[in-house]
C-alpha cells in the first residue's frame, strides 16, 4: 500500500505518469529535471478514518509533526528539534480595514528555527535521508534552504555539502560554516552550482535537498496550508498571498489545500496569488501569456536576493497553483518590496527580509486590480526574517539617528524641535 | 487589594522598605536607582485558588501571557501580538552525556519575535504603558533590549525613543529604524546616555523600559521560569545556567522560581549559575568575595556584545539570585564563548549570538569544578539568536569554503581529496 513511509504513489506533473515510490528518486525520467517534477500521493481514504479535526485539535505538538500521517516520513521522525512550524497566524483588523478587505492575518515563518520558511522542507528531507540510510545531505544554494539544510543536518549528525557561486556573500556563509557544512565555492554561475550538485548527489549516492526536483520537499512546504486551515479552525480563507521565486512555496501550499480536500477537512481552496520582484518575474510573464511553463531570464535582478530567480525551478506547479485556483501572479517594484518592510515591520511588528515582504507587498497592487475585494478574507504569508538582510532592511528606511550632545539641555531641545514640526 | 494590574505591593531590595504599587514608579527613594530596586508581589494566596497546573495544561495560549494571572497587566493584554515566549524548551541527551550530567535541556530564547529573551520584558513593559494612558516609551541600549521595545511599541502603535551611544553598531540600528523609533544618538558613553534617558522620562512623563530600574520588566522575564518548570511537567531542574550582563534576566528567573514555591506549584528552586565573560565579569568578582553589591569595571570588554555591561544594573538581585540558591557565577574566556557557538550550533542546531553561547560555554568550567554532578538535571538557556551578530560567527569558525572549477572532475578531485584526509 505504501513505501513506509506513507507514501502510496507519485505523478509526474507534466506526462500524469504514475511511478510507485521505489521506481523514481526525484524526477520523471521521461520528461527530464525541468518538466518532469513530481507530485507525492498518500492513502488518503484510509488515513481520513483515524486522522480528524479532533484528533488534531487535542495533539499537543507545537511543530508541523503534527501532521505526520500526511508526511513522507515514518512516524514522528528522530528528527525530534528543532521546532519547525506551528508559525504564529496573526490577526491584523487594522490592515485590513486599511487594504479594504474583510479579515487579513500575518503567517510568520521569519520564526522557524533557522528564521526561514525553507525549515519545513528541510526537516522533511532530513528525516527522509536519515531514513533512507543516507549519510551525507547535498544541496547548491546561497541563502536560506542551504542554511536550513545545513541546521537539519547538524541536529541529525549528518553530513551535508552546500554548493555555492563565487559571488555568495560572506554573510550568508557564516550560517553554514557555523552549522559545520561543507561549502563548495564553484567558480561559476548559481545555475552551474546547481547542476554539478544534482551531478554529484547522483554519482555518490548522496540525497538531495535541490528545490523543485525533490518531490518530497514540497510535502514539508504544504504544512503552512495545513497550519493556516487549523489555525482557522478548520475553515480557508478566500486568499493566501505569497512571494515566488523558484515557485516552490507556492507549489507546496496548493498541494497541502489540495490534501485537506482529499482528507475531506475542508471542501474548497482559497485562491493563491504570487508575488514576484519586477526585475525577476518570469513566472508574471507566463501566467500573462497563459503559458504552463516559464521562460530564462539570464539577468534577474531584485533587492529581495532569496526570490532573484531568472530560472524558476518549481515552474510548472507555481503555474497550476494559481491557474487551477483562480489566483494570478503578479509583479512588484523593489521600492514597494521596501515599502512593505516598513510597513509590516511598523504596523505589524513584523521583521521581514526583502523576500519576506514581498506577498505583503502585493497587496496593493491585488487590491487595484480588483484581485482582492472588500469580502475576501485574505492571508499573507512572510517566508523569512529581516535579520537574514539588514543591509537592505537600512535602505528601506530614510530616517536617521539624531546626534546630539550629552547634556540634558541639548537633548530637551532636539526633542522639543521635533515635537513642533 | 491589588492596583488594578493585579501587583498588592512592592519591596525594595536593599532595605525592605514595603511600598503600594501607587507610591513608586521605578525604584526606592530611600535607596536610589543603583541599590533600591524593587521586587513585585502578589496577593498568591488568593491567586493560587484558581491559578493551578491544570489550568495552565488546559491552557492552548502558546505565549507567556498565558501566565497573566502573575503578570503585572489588567487580563489579557491589547498587546496580543506578536507571539511571545513558550519558546521550546530541547532535551539533549547526547549532550548530557559528553557533559557528565544526568539531564541536560537547551531553552531556546532566540526564537522570540525580535530574536533575543528581551521580548518578554518588553512586552510586559509596553502592557503597561499602555495600561497607563502613556504615548511615549524610551530606554537607553544599543542591543537586543531596544529592538524589542522598538518592536512591541510598533505593535501598539506607541512613540519609541531610544537612547544610545555614539558606537553604536550601524546594523543594530537597522532593527531601531525599520520599526519607526527615534534614535537619539549622543555624544558619550552608554552610562551618558542611561542616564539622560532616566532624566528625560521622569522630565517628560514617558514610560521608562530601563533595565533594573522597572521592577516590572523583571516579571516578563520571570517567565522563561515558569516555562522551564512547566515543559518539565510541573518539576524543576537541579541547576539553571545562563549568561549575565546587567544581572536582569537571572533576577528575573529566580522571581519565577520563588513565584512557583509561593503559588504551590513547587516545592524548591533549582541552583542558579550566572556565566559571564572574562573581560566583564565585575559580578564573579563581587560573587568570589562574599559581596552583596557589585563594582564598576570602566573598561569591560568581551565579543559577547550584549553581555559586555562593566556596570551590572541589577547587581543586588542577581547576587542574591545565585547566593540564596546554592549557585554561583562564573566567567569563561572569550574563546570558550566561541566555541560553544559551534557546539551549540552543530550538536544542538542552535544558533547563538556571542552571548546567547555564554551560559552554555559555562558548563564545562561547573562541571570541572563540580558545581554540577552527574546526577543533576540541568538547563541551559540561549537568550539570543545568532542572526544578530553574523559577524562573530564568522570568526568563530576557521573552517573556509572550498574554490572549485564548475566541472565535475574538479569536484570529484576535491572530494576525494577531503575523504581521503
Amino acid at each position: 500500500m505504501d513505501d513506509g513511509m506513507g507514501v502510496s504513489h507519485l505523478i509526474c506533473d507534466t506526462c500524469d505518469r504514475r511511478f510507485e515510490p521505489a521506481e523514481v528518486s526525484l524526477t520523471c525520467p521521461d520528461c527530464g529535471p525541468d518538466r518532469g517534477t513530481l507530485t507525492v500521493h498518500y492513502p488518503y481514504e484510509e488515513i481520513a478514518r483515524t486522522f480528524t479535526p479532533d484528533l488534531l485539535r487535542a495533539r499537543r505538538d507545537n511543530s508541523h509533526w503534527r501532521y505526520r500521517e500526511i508526511l513522507p516520513v515514518a512516524g514522528r521522525p528522530a528528527v525530534l528539534h528543532p521546532r519547525v512550524g506551528w508559525t504564529p497566524l496573526y490577526a491584523m483588523p487594522v490592515l485590513a480595514d486599511s487594504f479594504g478587505v474583510e479579515r487579513l492575518w500575518i503567517k510568520d515563518d521569519g520564526l522557524n528555527p533557522s528564521a526561514s520558511f525553507k525549515d519545513r522542507a528541510s526537516s522533511v528531507g532530513v528525516a527522509r535521508a536519515l531514513a533512507q540510510g543516507c549519510k551525507t545531505i547535498t544541496a547548491a544554494s546561497t541563502g536560506n534552504a542551504a542554511s536550513s539544510l545545513s541546521l537539519f543536518a547538524a541536529c541529525a549528525g549528518m553530513r551535508a555539502v552546500i554548493f555555492v557561486p563565487e559571488s555568495a556573500p560572506a554573510a550568508k556563509l557564516a550560517q553554514l560554516l557555523i552549522f559545520g557544512a561543507e561549502v563548495l565555492m564553484v567558480r561559476g554561475s548559481y545555475d552551474q552550482a546547481f547542476d554539478l550538485c544534482l551531478a554529484t548527489a547522483q554519482e555518490r549516492g548522496w540525497y538531495c535537498r535541490n528545490t523543485a526536483v525533490n518531490p518530497y520537499l514540497g510535502e514539508g512546504k504544504k504544512t503552512a496550508a495545513l497550519e493556516i486551515c487549523e489555525q482557522l479552525d478548520f475553515s480557508v480563507p478566500d486568499a493566501v498571498v505569497v512571494a515566488v521565486g523558484d515557485g516552490c512555496i507556492i507549489g507546496g501550499l496548493a498541494k497541502g489545500f489540495a490534501d485537506l480536500v482529499r482528507l475531506g477537512f475542508v471542501d474548497r481552496v482559497p485562491r493563491l496569488y504570487g508575488v514576484q520582484a519586477q526585475g525577476a518575474s518570469p513566472l508574471v510573464a507566463a501566467f500573462d501569456k497563459g503559458e504552463q511553463v516559464a521562460g530564462h531570464w539570464p539577468r534577474a535582478t531584485t533587492c529581495a536576493d532569496s526570490i532573484c530567480v531568472g530560472r524558476p525551478r518549481d515552474h510548472i506547479k507555481a503555474l497550476r497553483a494559481v491557474r487551477e485556483t483562480g489566483g494570478a501572479m503578479v509583479a512588484v517594484e523593489d521600492e514597494a518590496i521596501r515599502a512593505a518592510m516598513r510597513r509590516l515591520a511598523r504596523q505589524a511588528g513584523v521583521f521581514a527580509e526583502p523576500a519576506g515582504a514581498t506577498g505583503f507587498a502585493g497587496l496593493d497592487h491585488l487590491k487595484s486590480r480588483q484581485l482582492l475585494t472588500k469580502n475576501d478574507k485574505v492571508v499573507v504569508l512572510v517566508t523569512g526574517n529581516g535579520l537574514k538582510d539588514v543591509t537592505t532592511a537600512r535602505q528601506a528606511v530614510s530616517a536617521q539617528p539624531h546626534l546630539v550632545d550629552a547634556n540634558l539641555a541639548a537633548v530637551g531641545r532636539l526633542l522639543d524641535s521635533r515635537e513642533r514640526s
